[in-house]
């Protein structure tokens, strides 16, 4: 197998599972697309990436799959080369070595049933939805995030809002989001401020916010120029005050 | 009451008071002006900040004080908004809110009986005046800093010097400023370096600085392109050696 | 004595010292060059550097040497001034002046006696050599760094190559600089990162490593636009696994 991409598709097709901190990933080589899915280790949020099979320059493989440690291939980031390449022997190979501006680095593979299965995507239908501009919900989220670890996303009366209270129920910061893209139903659930954060760095263009009512969130996303297709699911935090 | 100025301005006149480190302000709303004067928790500065009203685009009021936490009021820098709002229901209200960017952040105001009586500015002769740029006086505090704790400022022979001393008396870095705009008087007083610092992001163009010997000193400034007056006091530190 | 030069010139001569984490020196002033000869404080690496007299705008002096902290001699470094002057009274005198951009810094120098001696540099004929790009040879170095403490540097088959090692001896990044300006011999010896990761800072242009088998390697380079010579020598990381 030999798949060559550019090394800013890679770090985005890498840097989704980043969002979720995850420290391995099993990767998918189908006939038409190359992607992961997972559960970070609290079982709380998953991560999709998925790019076509044209997204990458090179492309030789019979479709498999493969368990790689994520800090050991992000080194190929501080290579310094245009394109990355992930070279394996055979699909049964025990190791893969990774190729980019004249280093190469060869790593074992890890044992598939040692990496956790990858989850079922639940078919959820949730009564909220918005489409808006990512950096600006990312930065709705920080806002927030100084002062309390708990936020609010909340749609309601065809407008979508972010809100967090601080020390005092009187202290609380709210972004209405005057200018979403679309935004219909009526939702709310709130959220960890720090799983939310993680998040946002993926979230450069548009994004869609599928909301429920004490339900998993879904975003969804573009990366890669608009050729990859990214997707986290995060489960609400329990109101307990 | 409703005052709205650039948040460039806000964070100018609210900066001085990080300048003392304080965590709180009465903001004063005269029918002339908007200003505070504080000292700081070791009683040993005194910060001065005023704007003329009409630095506000939006001033609706009747005069009045209110005391506000400045960590909860400084989170409005970060809405990415170009103006702030202050909105306060009236002279009698517990709360105010400050608005930006399409962020609304309500917040509990502090009791006016909890929060430091203003201090009286002392009426001070110091026989020595300086005016020189405020970016090359903060460069030869920090120089200053990075030998000793305690600097000595010093007018003498019609120059200003900046000088302090390391682990042995025989090493001295001295600063003369052969370019200060006027200079005038016989002074000198040793003062904090950690206080000096602290004063000296605020000062971006001439400042003129009033020195006497084992007296506080004075520096007077603009800001807010030059609508602003601010002021700060340092009492000089006991030099015991 | 005195003797000026620009500050940058003065950072990059100081700046060697700094690649083996001096904390003083003992400078020769020559009648046609300045320069230093010191090993760190574990005697496994030597830095040797020398400016010409030429690059010195000023320079009034008798042969002499003299021995300075260089924690005190870089605050002028932040003096902001474009050229630096030392000041010696007399070839006798106990301390000098460093004067750039108004300020002062008298400083005291150490006595001789408790400064190392100047070590003598080896007589080695090393068996490998190979000429490069310094900045590329130091990204190689960080990038080893990144998965191992030791590095492995080998000159085989008219190739140079840097690799490292990670937890297991299937992790293993390898460079191979496919475009030295030169490369001849055969070669090859480990070293701690750590010690090529400090001499790195100072290798901008081209630079000549000639290395041998368990044996020091050095590395010659020039710096302050090419008037000054450097040299740095590494004694071998024994292998112990």
């Amino acid at each position: 197998m030999k798949l060559t991409a550019k090394t800013e598709t890679w770090k985005e097709f890498i840097g989704i599972a980043d969002g979720i901190s995850a420290a391995e990933a099993r990767i998918h080589v189908d006939s038409d697309k190359v992607w992961y899915r997972m559960v970070d280790t609290g079982n709380v949020a998953m991560a999709i990436a998925e790019l076509p099979i044209d997204a990458f320059s090179e492309h030789t493989f019979e479709p498999c799959s493969f368990c790689i440690d994520l800090v050991k291939f992000k080194t190929a980031f501080q290579f310094g080369g245009k394109e990355i390449t992930i070279d394996m022997a055979s699909s049964e190979a025990s190791s893969i070595v990774v190729e980019s501006g004249g280093y190469t680095h060869s790593q074992t593979l890890l044992h598939d049933a040692t990496v956790k299965k990858d989850p079922n995507f639940p078919a959820l239908e949730l009564p909220g939805i918005v489409e808006l501009n990512g950096k600006d919900y990312g930065a709705a989220i920080k806002v927030g995030s100084t002062i309390s670890e708990k936020v609010w996303l909340k749609i309601t009366g065809g407008k979508f809002m972010i809100s967090a209270m601080g020390d005092t129920p009187a202290d609380k910061i709210e972004k209405v989001f005057d200018d979403a893209i679309s935004c219909s139903g009526e939702s709310a659930s709130m959220f960890s401020a720090d799983y939310l954060m993680g998040m946002n760095r993926q979230l450069n263009g548009d994004i869609k916010i599928h909301l429920g009512v004490d339900h998993p969130f879904i975003i969804d996303f573009d990366f890669a120029g608009g050729h990859g297709k990214g997707k986290y699911l995060l489960a609400p935090r329990v109101e307990n005050d």
